[in-house]
């Protein structure tokens, strides 16, 4: 007779990036200090300050178009890495990176990575501190980036209550405009706004010091993915209202030259905006905006936190879920 | 006529990490901070203390041997973090980890993998603060550890003058005994002493209290590897007492179950050892090496500082050159 044992493994791309993050959180040992693993930052209390300390990485297969050049490697780097300390509320004390690179890197590559980099980091007036640099089969970037923020200024992802207004800044859709203008004859000018994304350093400053905002994080994964993460994390649900979405001027003028592609469809599930998304109680949104405004910085309400889990989508007065369409690691790709 | 125009690009492989480290610190804006690009840690001026910064990375290709377990892998990628800190007379603030990992990875390899980092943090008297998860080809493991010192007792790898002892903490050639015996049958417990090393906390905090050091690194690259750099960095020479080299003990082992390699070449080139190298002025090297023995802290002198560059081995009275034998990235390896 032949016996068969069959072994169940389960991999991470059975389980996903949430689960595995929860499998993660129960095993390590809780510090004196706030674990913030699932937040933009690790924050380490140092007197009436957190330490800000964030790590992101780029992958040449997962993050680097083939017309993107060393130059905006560099930049996307130290932004994503910068974008992380924005969301928070801080200000940068520096970055740290380090450069896997494989053997036949041309050394014009490694000074344009290098210049792209630098140029960030002192656009968004912080520098480049520190770093190493070392052989690699494909092109793996890491930066870590280190900035403060007074405690009482932290915007946490944890906090956001139901009937809080649902805000972003600046504009959506920027980047997914930039994305599919960039392939066309007449939109290569806007292959920045996806290549060159800008962290809302002075963003984040603003809206922290007015002390009013109940959650926070960064548009990297596009809207629809962060709102299903703030959910999760703080047991809400969403409404958000179609109409009200600040789409990127870049993004309506996408149906003349690419009619396929659904400017709703980029400003809720594209990322790559790096614009910040906010919860901030109704009775301090309209100080809060306009704070905000006599600095040049526009503060959008898109919608309200919901006591009840769900996220949905206000079109014309019809209220239908708003599915996530983000990225999420190791599960098969929705798009 | 047939014209032939050959264009000369430089590769990294042709200029070696060296070159590529000045490249791109001749690039990098310098910011009021310590430019600190070639040293262990990034250094942030905070009051009367540096914070200080380290990234380091492990690739499956280049540093995950196949009889490497998840649980030593995550006990590493600390470990060389920690280690960094450690060099520069640092206590640890928390570590950020940052774990690439292919789809198929199974969820007990994640689970043991954290225990390792988790396990190492909390040996060392820290914990893992923050970090995230994403989907790679191969597995790509990035930490991030944050220390703090004050300002009189960072040890810099700048700043060994001439007729300055050189020291080493501990012992030499530990982990290239291990990575030897642990293939033979008798020495399969060795394999710790390579795979799960231990970073100097206690001796680089020991040693910065003295405030004696003039310059220090961590030994991972071996120690012939670290001589050069801090010849080039300081701009001057050692000489090295081959009898003075305090041998590991189960180097000393080594002959009995393996002849073939030279326990001395272990002891000078191999690596990974995590010992620290420093230099202390000859007036000032014995109430340090007291100082160290009090708390049960070997700390040999092995050497001295030479004004003029070169690096040589002192055997038996005989003065030849003392290869560099370490690791370059990107150069065809020496190995």
């Amino acid at each position: 007779m032949l016996m068969l044992f069959v072994i169940l493994v389960k991999r991470l791309q059975d389980i996903g990036e949430r689960n595995a993050i929860q499998n993660i959180k129960k095993i390590l040992t809780k510090g004196k200090d706030i674990n913030r693993i699932g937040d933009d930052c690790a924050a380490i209390p140092i007197g009436k300050h957190y330490l800000l300390v964030t790590t992101d990485m780029i992958f040449q297969r997962t993050h680097i178009y083939p017309d993107m050049t060393p130059y905006q490697m560099g930049w996307f780097l130290i932004a994503i890495n910068l974008s992380d300390i924005a969301a928070k509320g801080g200000e940068p004390l520096g970055v740290v990176s380090y450069l896997g690179l494989p053997r036949i890197t041309s050394e014009s590559f490694l000074k344009q990575l290098t210049k792209g980099a630098d140029a960030c980091a002192v656009h968004f007036g912080t520098t480049i501190i520190g770093g190493d640099i070392k052989e690699t089969k494909e092109i793996t970037l890491c930066g870590t980036a280190v900035g403060i923020v007074k405690k009482d200024e932290f915007m946490s992802r944890i906090g956001g209550n139901p009937n809080d207004i649902v805000a972003v800044t600046g504009f959506l859709g920027k980047a997914g405009a930039g994305f599919y203008l960039m392939k066309t004859r007449k939109g290569k000018q806007y292959s920045k706004d996806f290549f060159e994304p800008f962290p809302r350093m002075n963003e984040g400053r603003l809206l922290a010091q007015q002390r009013t905002v109940t959650s926070s994080m960064d548009l990297s994964d596009g809207l629809s993915a962060s709102l299903y993460q703030l959910q999760e994390l703080n047991n809400v649900g969403f409404e958000i209202k179609k109409g009200a979405l600040p789409l990127a001027p870049s993004l309506r003028l996408l149906p003349t030259i690419l009619s396929s592609v659904d400017p709703y469809f980029l400003a809720l599930h594209f990322g790559g905006d790096y614009e910040l998304l906010v919860t901030i109680s109704p009775q301090k949104f309209q100080n809060t905006k306009k704070a905000l405004q006599k600095r040049g910085v526009l503060l959008t309400a898109i919608g309200r936190v919901t006591g009840k889990k769900g996220v949905f989508l206000i079109d014309e007065g019809q209220k239908k879920v708003l599915e996530n369409k983000g990225y999420e690691h190791f599960k098969p790709h929705q798009f």
